[in-house]
């Protein structure tokens, strides 16, 4: 018997041209920090002078913290918040991808609570003090992927550990979040892709850890999945085509985020948040892609029924004589189609020595309870020098 | 282009037998006017002591108001405001039906807000001041009809006037609502299926009204009407049966008051609702269930298409000689099946003389554009003809 717990108390503005609704939503206070990253793309692309004009026109001021790199980390975080509190902001507002956007839910947090953001963290080197309150957040997404805008997460890397570790708490629940696919239109190709299957997994893992427990995590999984199935190709091809931006956009910041809301991804998850702490180059889906064949392949004697339903909605039929597999080779048919099929994590910089540090982190510094997934550190170790290339 | 609006606040638990959790879930106050039906029927079932008795565990003090009557009044909302104030409870907690929890929530606009809870209605007489503000509503739901769980609307009925109007604010979505199935085991049949098809037009009317706009109300509509389709029957022919209770609340619960949440029901509820106004002792449901059949063969020409999707998600396909017929014949055939067809208004006391009146106050009393839905006032009234029995 199924039961539904959810909790998505965020205000979603979202579709083609709503960054105009910036300026008459009613926003969570009168002066916000707008987090950007250290790139400067957002001013060189006229978002942030766009955001700024229309949070004028709303009546709300604005002081810009633009210290953020890919990967944020709890230094930058501190410093944002430091700067918010100098300066009177009483929300914060993430402009731009997952490293913004998380930066802003981490800042309000260090906002209206004392110490260090890793007197906050619930794993490995973390104080684990509990969160209970948070200043506003407002986000306003260029990206399609983390699902970050509708999530109660956000994940900072410790410069000094590696540790990259998520913060999960209710308070940092955006308030509001206007998502605009036409700001999307212009991400480049390998981005655009990265994302594309960051999305697609987070509403597939959490369809596999939810086992058809919460029916809303279901419902919320199978559009995304069925959604990026259908426009991660079209968007791959021409990232110019709006109604694909749209569909990934409504796949990724809407859906994805909702089930990740609701319910923990897998171990698959963990491992690329574990190489991307301690590779900070490496973009998040691309850690994702690197192992996802491997892993998917050693899943398949656990998980067969429900990795043949995700083929399914991946358009590849179950085969009897093969349980499970139908996900795998949608999965490769789609990186493939996509461009991105045996990435290789070389090129980043990783080598086969660095994979038992990757599987000692993932396991024992997450505190996460592997069992639950039934997969060991040699099953992790398999799958990292299988997907080596 | 699809857009997205969405904003669904309310934090659900839902499940068989987890009514247990009130006494751990964080509550949003110290102390509960607890509002429940005059005849005493949560007494009677052991449920009104269970709640008491779980709020005590979570250290939450209680007072009860029981003066609730069916289509809720304006007098018992200030009553039940007044009855808040003096016993110093600073939350609401609607246990029963739509009646009850409707009161709970216009009872925490009373509790503060000054002056009549008509001064705020939209409407007719109603004063048309802006609702900003309401006490925190918890729901503890036994039946499985209305929505009003998870969505920011209360009905409430002028006694004075005959005008029953809805309430639509932001302020009064619930912030818990604890729904157990296990409690709608007993509902009557008559109730079980009169509430199934307010469940099924909550979903299907939304869907109608949404023209494939907000893809989120597709997704929550489409879900609620296939369920729908599907368990009433079950649920109709063995009320004991606890799946089917699961399913039905799922779909009118938390999925209907989702759509309409999102985006308003059509004229067909804006009639059924009048009907309850002018006629007290019409369960909602009944009234609907009255003009369904003519109501959809009068708005075929006008959205065919919609009318053979919804024919189709309850297994009727589209015949091309006929558009939008498949869903005139789904609910005739759903009608037939749970012993609701052709249920005759004329043992309710409505006669063909009051049919003007209907329609007038429909049209003229509620301030709804019946163009948008290309509805005349000879529309109406022949649907009320058609519909008498």
């Amino acid at each position: 018997m199924f039961k539904v717990d959810t909790y998505t108390p965020t205000r979603v503005v979202f579709g083609p041209g709503r960054l105009e609704d910036l300026a008459t939503v009613a926003l969570p206070g009168k002066k916000a920090l707008v987090c950007v990253t250290e790139d400067g793309l957002m001013k060189k692309l006229g978002i942030q002078d766009r955001v700024l004009a229309l949070l004028e026109k709303n009546g709300v001021g604005a002081v810009v913290y633009d210290g953020i790199c890919p990967n944020p980390t709890r230094k930058s975080v501190m410093e944002a918040a430091k700067i918010a509190k100098e300066n009177g902001c009483d929300f914060t507002l993430g402009l731009g991808g997952g490293s913004s956007i998380d930066t802003a839910k981490a800042a309000a947090v260090m906002m209206v609570n004392p110490g260090d953001l890793w007197d906050y963290a619930y794993a490995g080197t973390g104080g684990r003090k509990e969160i209970k309150v948070a200043a506003p957040v407002v986000t306003v997404s260029t990206t399609a992927g983390t699902g970050t805008e509708t999530d109660p997460y956000c994940v900072v890397t410790n410069e000094d550990t590696g540790e990259k570790l998520d913060f999960a708490v209710d308070a940092i629940f955006p308030a509001i979040s206007i998502i605009d696919p036409e700001l999307m239109v212009s991400l480049p190709h390998s981005l655009t892709v990265y994302q594309g299957f960051d999305a697609l997994f987070h509403a597939a893992e959490c369809y596999i850890s939810n086992e058809h427990n919460n029916r809303l995590v279901d419902l919320y999984a199978r559009d995304s999945v069925e959604t990026v199935a259908k426009w991660l190709p079209v968007v791959s091809e021409d990232g110019s085509n709006l109604e694909a931006r749209v569909n990934m956009s409504y796949a990724a910041n809407i859906l994805s985020g909702y089930t990740q809301a609701l319910i923990n991804t897998t171990s698959h998850h963990i491992i690329a948040q574990t190489i991307g702490g301690l590779f900070p180059g490496v973009a998040h889906g691309a850690s994702l892609i690197f192992i996802a064949e491997a892993y998917y392949k050693k899943v398949c004697a656990h998980r067969p029924e429900l990795l043949d339903e995700l083929g399914a909605m991946m358009g590849v039929a179950a085969d009897p004589a093969n349980p499970g597999k139908a996900y795998v080779d949608a999965l490769v048919d789609l990186m493939k189609k996509t461009g991105v099929y045996r990435l290789p994590m070389s090129q980043y910089g990783i080598k086969p020595e660095d994979f038992q540090k990757i599987v000692d982190v993932t396991v024992d510094g997450t505190g996460i309870d592997f069992e639950a997934y039934k997969l060991t550190k040699e099953d992790l170790l398999d799958i990292l020098k299988e997907s080596y290339c």
